[in-house]
This record gives structure tokens, sequence and C-alpha cells, in this order.
């Protein structure tokens, strides 16, 4: 709309500062040391809520990270649309490879470069700012409600309590999150699922202190060594996952969803390229796109041990440890993987070492329905704003708060996400694009329309 | 003799203090930030062998750290004894497993704990101590040479172009070096032969970057999970190492030799509980006597990748990387055995990722005589000191520079060791008893008188 687009380009520049003071709050919220950091972006966060036309928003605390909670009720028989998002981000590291700069935002080549320009500060920002375009406008069709969370990267702990505590004020009808990216800016794109997550620790001790591998090597396990034979046998030749029981649930879809699934537009070169890998690598019998989109997977997300300074140190360590993590697909459940893997990580151990498994959080896998009118609203919406129907995708992330959502809530989610899979979120460099961030802006506008119009 | 004993009692307690202020020198040669204080242990080990009666000594620079020369010359018909030592350190971490600091030395029920106590400042300081006892006593036998190195953790590498410039200078007739252990002070052992050395560090490296491990996951080869398997392959079922060529030209011992190698005194139990291990691990077909003494071993001494932080992060990483070692035995040879480390590793890297070897130091595998005069001598000496025959060993440690005193100076070596096994050299909390290190300058001189008189 006319309204909408000129209330936009007069305001662009502000939205854009607006959104890099925000980025300028280093709000990791992994590491503790951060804390005043994460607690100052939920202030920040509110006070542009307020800003942006709400006409009450709060702190609530939890026992992590706080959340943000921020309504415009405009008219009791419209749709409320409930927007979540986070405003908290993974850790920066490894520092050394930025080319600025995390937390103090630099725009390079039209693309924002900062720790949560796309995941999510970037992206969840479109919403305030979509919201003080329709409220300064008076042009807003639904009632919204916001819940901004602070520990959507270390698993939303608190965030399910919260749901359970205030299901009256989280009314809704339905629950909108832009966390996801979209094919590009050509083929615009909505989720339709997210793998879910299992995220574990492991500890293998093997002697009581570290030893001198002249003295003792040979005779007495490595953790190091063992801990990697047990990684290895994790996949079998045909990079399937070994776990018993691990694929027992998994959702096995028919040949002409496949089929869909497959006839998303992707350059297999053009994607070896980007990463510079001469092979991709996955699960045998399925393409890259089914092996993000409806497969799960195991990966090493972090690993350490022995002497690992300059130089060398001919040290036989007495533990080595790793962070292992698996994404699942429907109808995996988090918890029954992690107890799986547990179980089968401890039984492949040898006698000659001793091993701890500890689970960190873990999430749902979840699908959209697409035959809802808020899916057919986001879909009109893509549709108005880049001139072209949306193709509905598989993300291979998660957002483990979305199945609570339909479980406590009630409440379906769609997923308009605007970022790119090279947005390089969890990465050094990540950026946010800043013709998606405006083009997120005209578009979020069109949902709110449409779906007010389509549930009368 | 008595005049030994004598002036020993007399002056124990500043034999003991002297070392301890050798100890307080973080003499690490490995880490460039200690390099102001590896001179500075240079500097303390030169004014400790003019204190004890060296007529000459100096610091030699070398392209790394500097070399200790001193020596004592007493009657041109006499041999000469060239005392090889060092007075680098390993680095000490983890600090957090120290319970007294590492630079800080304590003595606890009778031991002294410090970094380098036993490795090698506490065995190499022995021999200053007993040359004072010998000078002062006006007893000495043998001329005495010194030559005191600060790169022995870091593979020795400007050793063997002073050897090559020194040969005059260090003209001897026997090499004697105290930087190995014996099974206990009630079965005092001496070492016949040392295992070698071979050290590399590998780079495996996936995508270009630092990945979502939701995004990607499942499609792009992990560097961590590649890493993982390449290193587990490297053993097979039997932990035989599977580097095609690595056993070519092992020594194979005879049915007695092994035979006479597991009649030394060995309580597997015994090692067991010290290590809390439930099992102890190794060549399928070997002992552990056989293992640690004469078969080569691979050991992982460190590995790191992706986030090792606190809590969770769900990132692909770019690269991994580990320290690898072999410990050789007769009659491998380091270069050959790291060059086949090399091509193998290489050869089993998936196309998905690229790998990066480099070597460290190595060092070869030494076999030192029995049937020599200087054995005899040195075994003599043990039997006076402590009553019993010493029991000739393999050990599993690797002093590289022994073999480079045969190959430039022509020169045989006798390890006297007076370390233990659980002295935990490289290890947090190393650690000498005291009666090790006060019957170490107890028994030397006798080794001294009975070499010259042997040699007559």
């Amino acid at each position: 709309m006319q309204v909408w687009n000129d209330y936009l380009s007069e305001n662009k520049d502000r939205f854009l500062n607006e959104l890099l003071d925000l980025l300028r709050i280093p709000s990791v919220s992994a590491d503790s040391h951060y804390k005043n950091d994460v607690a100052r972006c939920a202030e920040a966060v509110k006070d542009n809520l307020l800003k942006a036309g709400c006409t009450q928003a709060e702190i609530c605390p939890t026992a992590g990270h706080p959340i943000v909670y921020g309504e415009l009720m405009v008219n009791p028989n419209a749709p409320t649309v409930l927007v979540y998002g986070h405003y908290d981000v993974q850790p920066a590291d490894p520092l050394e490879l930025w080319k600025s700069g995390p937390f103090e935002p630099e725009i390079r080549d039209g693309k924002i470069y900062a720790r949560g320009a796309c995941d999510d500060k970037g992206q969840m920002f479109m919403h305030v700012k979509a919201l003080e375009v329709m409220h300064k406008t008076q042009t807003l069709a639904c009632n919204v409600k916001f819940m901004i969370e602070g520990e959507e990267e270390v698993g939303s702990s608190n965030l399910g309590i919260f749901l359970e505590n205030n299901k009256e004020k989280l009314k809704a009808d339905i629950v909108l999150v832009s966390d996801t990216s979209m094919i590009s800016m050509e083929h615009p794109s909505i989720e339709t699922g997210l793998r879910g997550l299992a995220y574990m620790e492991v500890e293998v001790t093997g002697p009581n202190r570290d030893l001198h591998s002249g003295v003792y090597g040979g005779a007495v396990a490595n953790p190091i060594n063992t801990l990697c034979k047990m990684i290895a046998s994790l996949h079998d030749a045909d990079n399937h996952i070994t776990i018993p029981g691990f694929y027992d649930k998994v959702q096995n879809l028919t040949d002409a969803e496949r089929q869909a699934l497959n006839n998303a537009p992707f350059d297999l070169k053009e994607y070896q390229d980007d990463l510079k890998v001469n092979d991709v690598w996955g699960e045998k019998g399925y393409t890259t796109l089914e092996r993000t989109g409806i497969r799960p997977t195991l990966d090493v997300n972090g690993i350490w041990g022995g002497y690992t300074g300059e130089g060398a140190k001919t040290v036989l360590p007495s533990k080595a440890f790793a962070k292992i993590s698996m994404r699942l697909v429907p109808h995996q459940n988090s918890d029954e993987i992690a107890a799986l893997f547990q179980k089968h990580f401890e039984s492949i151990a040898p006698a000659s070492v001793q091993v701890k498994v500890t689970p960190h959080h873990g999430g749902e896998p979840v699908v959209t329905p697409t035959d809802s009118i808020a899916y057919k609203a986001a879909s009109k919406a893509i549709q108005t704003a880049f001139g072209k129907d949306p193709i509905p995708t598989r993300g291979g992330g998660s957002i483990p708060i979305i199945a609570l959502f339909e479980k406590v809530l009630g409440l379906k989610t769609v997923l308009m996400g605007f970022g790119l899979d090279n947005d390089n979120i969890h990465s050094p460099n990540e950026k946010y694009d800043v013709v998606n961030f405006y083009k997120g802006i005209e578009t979020l506008p069109y949902f709110h329309k449409y779906y007010a119009e389509m549930s009368r």
C-alpha cells in the first residue's frame, strides 16, 4: 500500500540506525559474562516496542534471562497475532575471523555485519518496525502481541514455564515468527517444517591424570583416540547413524513429497562453490535438500582434549570432551533420542575408559500446515510484495519453542523468514542484507491485512 | 665412601634448597612467552656449575635457547665423562590440576612438587652436586664435561648443530645421562633403550567458514567428525597401527629377549590401581612392558575444533586440528615414519575435506650396549649404593639427542635414571622424591670411580 511505502521511505534510515543500536549490545545468552548485556538488551527491546506503538510493554523475569512482552490491541473482533522472536545471540567466537567487530555493526556492500544481524535481532526488529508503520498510518488490522525471549540460543528452557503461567495474556490466533531463511530474493519461500535438536556433552576419562606419552603410550587407553573411535562409529559407511532405534520414528515422506521438495531451485555447484568444498557429504540415498530438510543428523559441534597450545607436548591426557548434537525430524522426540544416544554411547565405551554423558537443551521438530488461513495470508503477502508465489520448503534448523506453542497454547505457527542461508548465522561475519530487512518490513503489514480479511 | 657421605650429610639441606631455586624459574621452552625465563635459567645453571667446581662454564647461544657448557679436567690420562641434561621443562598446563604452583616448589610427604622436579632439573642437578661432592673431597677420578641444553622438550633442534661445531670441545669417552626412570627404589634398574618420536600436527578443513549445524548439518562434511573417523582408522581392531609400511623396519626381539624383558618386576593390578583404570589397552599379542618398551605407538596428544566454551553452540565448524605422535623403536626412522604418516593421512581424507599435515620435531630410537665398561661401571655403582644389581629395562620415552651423540661424536651413552614412572613428568603435580635426589648424588660418584678404574 502506498501509505506504508511512503512511511517506510521517510523513516528507513532511522529504522536501520535503531537496528544497529540493538546490534551493539552483546546479548550472548550462553556466556554468563554477558548477563548484564542481555538484561540491557531486554530493556532496549521494551523501549522499542513502546516507541513503535505498543500500549503496554514489560520485562518478565525468568529463572534465566528475561522475556519481553508487549501488546497493541486495536479491535476485540479482529484476530490476534502473537509475534515471537529472540533478542539473545550466539557466542561470537572465533573472534579473529570477523572482519569487523561482532558488536560493532558495519554496513558493507549493502549488508549489515554483526552478530545477531539476521539471527534474530534483524528479523525480529522488522516486526517492531512493521508495527510502527501500521500504527502510525492507522492501518493495523489485527491485534498484536510480542513475546521476545532471551534464551533461544540456549534452549529456551524458561519459556515453557512462561507459556504455562501466562496462557490468558498470550491468547492469540496464530504465532508469527521470522527466524528462518528463504531460498533467495528471486525465489521467496516459506519454511513449513523445522528440525528438532538433542544436544549432548560427553567426557571420556582414561587414566586418572595426564601421563607422559612415552612412558605410558601404547599400554594405556588414550581418551582422545578412544573418543575419536567412539564418534567415528556413530556413522556407518553410508553415513547412516548407528544408534539403535535412532530412525524408528522418523517420518518417511512419499515419493511425491520428496519430488516436490527436490523441485525447489537448488544449484549444487553454486552450493559447493559458496562453501569452497570439492564434494558434499551425507546420508546415502538422499539429496542435499533432503539431507537438511527431512533427515536427522549427528554433528560434533566441538571437541577438545590434551595439549592444544603452541608447539609439541607429549602428553597422554586423562580426559577428552566433545559436544555432539543431533537434528531431529518428525516424529522423533528429543528426550527419547537423548536417552538412546546416552545408552548407546555408554555401551560402546571400552573397559579401559569411563564415559559421562550430559544432555544440554533439546527441542522438538515441527511441521507447520500449508492449508491454514495463516499460511495462505503469508503466501499472499509474499506474492504481493515480491510479485511471485513463495515456495514451501523444509528448514534444517531448529526453533525448539515452536512445538511448545502448539502443546501449551494450542497455537499453530507461520514461519515467515527473510534470512538467506549464507547469512553466516552462528558463524563469524554474520550478516543481513539491508534490502531483506526493508523487504520484510514491507511484507509483514500485508500479512496482518490479509490475515484479518481471511479470518472474517 | 665415608668422605662422600659425610660431605653430603653436612650439605644436604643446601643442595635441596639450591634445586628449589632452580625449579622456581619457569623455563618452558615450548612457549615463547617464557623466553627470558629460559635464558635466566641457563645463567643459573652456569653459576651452579662454577660453584660446584667447574673451572670453566659458559652460555653458548644457539638459534633457539642456549646450551650451558662447563668442565673440570683433572687428569689428562683419566677418561672423560660428558654429562648431558636439560634445564628446560614441559608446559605446566592444565594449571588448575596442580595442588601447588608448578613453579612454586613445595615438599609434601618427602616429595618435591614442581614442573621439572624430575624431568630434568632434579636429575640433572644431581650430577652438579655429585661433582661438588667429588671436587670438595678431592676424589674426582674422571674428567667431567657438562652439556646442559634448553630445548630437549621441543626436539633439541639446535643441539645437533652445536655437536657438529664443537667436536673437539666435547671430546669424551662416554655420555652419562639421568633423564629416565628406574622401576623402584627396591628394584633399581638401568634403561638400555629408548623409543624414538615422530610428532605431527594435522588440520582438517571442511567448509570455508563455520556453519549453522541446522542449516547445513547432514549435507556438508563436518571436519571434526571426519578427523575422528580418520584418527579412528589409524588403529585396527587389534590395535595395530594401519599406516602402510609402519612396521616394516621394526626390530623383532627373540623369544628369549622378550622373556627377559617380562621378567622385570611388574604388578598389573598395582599399575591399573595407580592409574585408576579398569583395564589396560594396547597392541594385541604383547604385554604391558612390551607395549611400552619394544613396540611403536600412535597417540593423539591434543585435539581441538568447534565450540569448546560454556553451554551449547550449534556450529558445524570449518576446521578441526590434532597433534599426533608416534613412539618409534629400533630400527624405525623418524623422518621415514613422518613421511609414511603424512602420505597415509592425506590419502585417507575424503574429497569433502582438505588436509594439511605438518611435522614437528622427531627423534631416533636407541639401544645402549650392556656389555660396555660404562654400563658395567653404572651397574656396579648402583650395586654399591643400593645393595642390589640393577635390572636392565627398555624405556618408553624418547631423548631424541642420544642417537645423535653416537652419530656425530661417536659416543655411546649410559642412562642412569633415578626417576619413577609415577613422577608425573609432563603432567600436573610433577614430583621427585627427595630420597631419590639424594640417592642419585650418592650413587653417581661411584660411577666415576669405577669407570676410571675399569678404564685403566
